[in-house]
């Protein structure tokens, strides 16, 4: 089968391989609708290893062709929505109360779309323990909506999840990319008073402030955190990291008051590395306490946030300003998230098999 | 001075009583505008003991007249919201972690305004350590909306910050009276999915609708719990009991899945009992929490729920549609609560003291 | 293949049974020692539906002697502590955070060895997800101990969770049977202060305060309650419920201090009903929490456990003061388990099969 | 009065100042028995800022001798044991539910002693809200024990509420203090399975072990990370920092597992830096959540701690091994922190005033 992904570092292209083997609780599935993220892109370049012929791509929602014998749940012809992050839930770690599960057997060990196996960018994909895994997209949550559950919506909202944002509070999200607007929007839904957001392009900016932003805090009018101390009177009771790199955690700590928390969504680049003075940290004093992790997975998780679709609390889908249509153009979506043209905010592909 | 309140059981009037001394950490307060309550026409019913020559009222926007030499950040003249419940903030049992500041020496006991000493249908009344339990009213929120925050949108909040809502879940809020609407709101505001709200006054059943319920379900279509378990197609995430009766907890088991949550934020009867059989609770083994409490008081919650006006993410001012103007006529806007007519939500009295 | 267990209500009995079927992911087990339960007791009885030809018992230290073609971690002669709960961890349910995963496909769901297929009083049993839901048993933890982390521990410990004990706090617990004997020491190794334990048969008592009971109290000198508040001088901070029944929620309810909490792992009968007036709940306003559930399960919390017997933190092999040795001896276990002479506290029954 | 403290940066001393004077709610105190911490002698050389003329010490039990006309449960003569920590409880940050009340005003604000006022090595010294702040020793708690609750183990059992251990867990603690050794303490008081301590120091390794660590790492036997990784077969539950400097948390990072989490009590100097690369924090995808913060304050806290020496759960008396009689011992006993002799834990000054 055809697939598109990273041939060597910084080399891109379309490539054949084998249609992966359905196991026992697997479904293989062909994607309807695919989103390019900037998790892929990085890849491409190296950023977390070197990659060698292997299929990217971890946002689908797709139509089950495939299930082994021991699915219960679903069967061909099935239209699913895919959870990027897709744990083995037999896996001991699984078991920790209140643990993040996109670590099964190991740091991020749960995203199986990029580091176990071949990715959504191709003509067929495998999901292990599809009946966990796979959510069968409701009727009145349209695909485009859907796809941006998978890893948008649930990343931004971890953000906010990890924030422990209450009613009422003062939060800043760094970043207002398509993982930082949703972040912005989660933070919002979840009842929080003043958003600060950070961010210049205009597109971004309309739509964080559609999504509940109330303050737009741009780094051309001046210091950022300093525009924000001033705005606010002072520091915040929460800050979203979904943006820039290891300084900006230097800059969390600045907007922070004791007894806050730093959450971080964050990808940062394998060379780069925290360095912040011990003050910032109330020289260990502050409480300030500072969280990071992965995007969740599952299909528990993707039918809460479908359910918010459903219900009109929010339509992520507003984020999807690029438009392809047609397997092949997987390409050029890919490029265009790569390239990162300025109104960009996030690329679809359809993917019509007729 | 003047006021308004429980003569006898069954029996209220004007009564004059001396005005209230303002102690070191004190601040007396004249009040511009209030609201009666449920709570004080069920108090002058004798619902929680007996009353003699108790001045009622707890929910009051006022301005300061008097402040204690002990008092750092308020000033005769200012314009402050009052929390109906003002803890003493140095029992010692306030520094329980995580526990509700309803309770400062005992039950309920930091709801001085009704308990400890007089209310605020009053020419003056006391409020204690006012720096830690008044706040300045913004100038961005309107005296309607403050007012609505001190009881009926704190009530209505705690329910949802006990239940523990989560992103997407599927909760039942009994009840849409005043403090139920602003549980729907608050449920909504927290990021729930679906919400069913009980209720039959049309008045009600309309602003339900706006602040975020999906699903109104009415005692006349038939048994509440068999139309919610129909609709839903099974068992919801949480359930938050703002009406009813002890009864109303035997729905609400009925109702919640396995770990899920019950949280009730209404007043029981004292000569109420709750029964129910063992197994609507697993036979103990359901793994369902049960919650109750009272309001939480103190400044810092009071300018949280302002954020939230202040930032547009809500107006409470939609409960207030029965509106009088003048101290007297708080004795009209009593007898409408403790009568009730169907079209009431709450009422407001407008104190022009020039 | 031979088995003990309940042939009809109030009759039990061996019978010859079917050998499980080894599904994929399944492991087949022969017992090596094993532990009747009150719960099979009162199963036997009917208390949570008629059983018919069922084989009992879900307490097992045993030796694997066939796994399915997908189980990864175990093979046949791996001797394994068997948790008596043993989840799907594929089902859905098990995705929310926080959940007990108790309740797998339902209300106590994951108690497959009670419920969904024979029991441990059988010369093999399944056990569903082998990797997920078996420990091999540590070299330095004995038989015994391994066997009352299953169920007894598991369960006991899990009073203390749902109670969430904090340093230094004063706590009942109800019941010093073998569940109730692992509250009292899960609550000392938690870090409480002052502890409580209600009981009066001699070997239970002397091993709750071997177990960290500070104050025992005798229902035969006098009511519980009142012994309890005049020796505490006042409400305690938690209280765990491992034994009496409906009624005893209300003795909870009387010495729990607002804001505190009340963990039940009591299994009460069908046929009871909780009662108790709403002004013991403060009505409605005490913020007292009630919280019941079943003993949780799967591998990772079973390795916890025996974690704290390898680091000597508790030896809970201290319950077992009835043994009897070889698999027909199950059928006398199981009679005085059922007949609880006054001073039995928990019986082993060792299988040798060589 | 008499105070010994410091006088410049790097020059301690003896000064004479005014007595403090008490305000309404305050109590003065003059103490019993006092403990030199290494705040103090940090303190002295300018770790925190410039001191001048500045009386020393927060670690004391005392005699009341004056109380304010609000103070409500103290009188002169009453034996009482002092948190060092303080707050002002009418702060309404102290309202935000779950913060450290460290942090009344702002950033260790709540630290009286050291920052508001003078300390406690001095003929009298006051505290604020004395009736949330001090707590009357028990009789059946030594003057050593209650001595060591103020600071050594409020502050090492902090560190255990932050890492929020669980039951069987793995837990490294870096520094056997007398800070270092209460959080072992607490950790094994908490729970926990196993628990590596690192140190050199006999006396402490000594201790260390009494006090609950199954595995003291010695930094002379080779890196610390690799010893412990070795010893564990991989990385940790939690880790507790209680010792050290920025580059600590650089080895806590290599030592926990995904979702785990490193909980810092330690003081960090003010020209240290924190610098790690990213990919020890998974680049920022690991879920490992980084706390850090001072010793919460007040009497319930205290109350709580004295409740488990009470109950025999602890003696944190062990800790004193330098024992000094006199108030002009204090000079010595300073002088022994500062140089911090090899068999040196914690000292102890009894002040005989008759």
């Amino acid at each position: 089968m055809k697939g598109f992904g990273a041939i060597a570092p910084n080399n891109v292209g379309w490539m054949e391989k084998d249609r992966p083997v359905c196991g026992p609780m697997d479904a293989i599935i062909r994607p309807l609708a695919v989103a390019p993220c900037s998790s892929d892109t990085h890849a491409s370049h190296g950023g977390s290893g070197p990659l060698d012929h292997v299929i990217l791509g971890h946002e689908a929602v797709g139509e089950v062709v495939e299930v082994g014998n021991l699915v219960k749940n679903f069967k061909p012809g099935d239209v699913v929505v895919v959870p990027c992050c897709t744990p083995d839930w037999t896996e001991k770690n699984m078991q920790q109360r209140g643990a993040n599960n996109a670590h099964d057997a190991g740091l991020m060990k749960s995203f199986k779309l990029l580091g176990s196996w071949d990715g959504v960018f191709a003509e067929f994909f495998k999901i292990n323990q599809a009946d966990a895994n796979l959510v069968l997209k409701p009727e009145n949550v349209s695909i485009e909506s859907a796809l941006m559950t998978v890893d948008m919506m649930s990343t931004g909202f971890y953000g906010v999840e990890m924030a422990d944002v209450q009613f009422g509070e003062t939060v800043v999200v760094f970043g207002i990319g398509p993982v930082g607007l949703m972040a912005v929007a989660g933070t919002a839904l979840r009842g929080a008073g003043r958003i600060f957001a950070t961010g210049s392009r205009p597109n971004c900016v309309e739509l964080a402030k559609e999504y509940g932003a109330t303050d737009i805090i741009n780094y051309k009018n001046g210091d950022v955190v300093e525009q924000i101390l001033a705005l606010n009177g002072g520091q915040v009771d929460r800050v979203i990291i979904a943006g820039g790199d290891c300084s900006t955690m230097t800059q969390a700590l600045c907007l922070v008051k004791p007894n806050g928390t730093i959450a971080s969504i964050n990808f940062y680049d394998a060379t780069d590395s925290f360095a912040y003075p011990a003050y910032l940290w109330g020289l260990g004093m502050s409480d300030v306490t500072i969280k990071g992790g992965f995007c969740p997975g599952g299909a528990y998780r993707i039918e809460k946030l479908l359910n918010l679709i459903a219900n009109k609390r929010i339509d992520p889908s507003k984020l999807l300003n690029y438009k392809f249509e047609g397997f092949e153009k997987i390409e050029d979506a890919f490029k265009v998230m790569d390239e990162k043209p300025r109104d960009l905010i996030k690329p679809i592909v359809y993917i019509n098999w007729d």
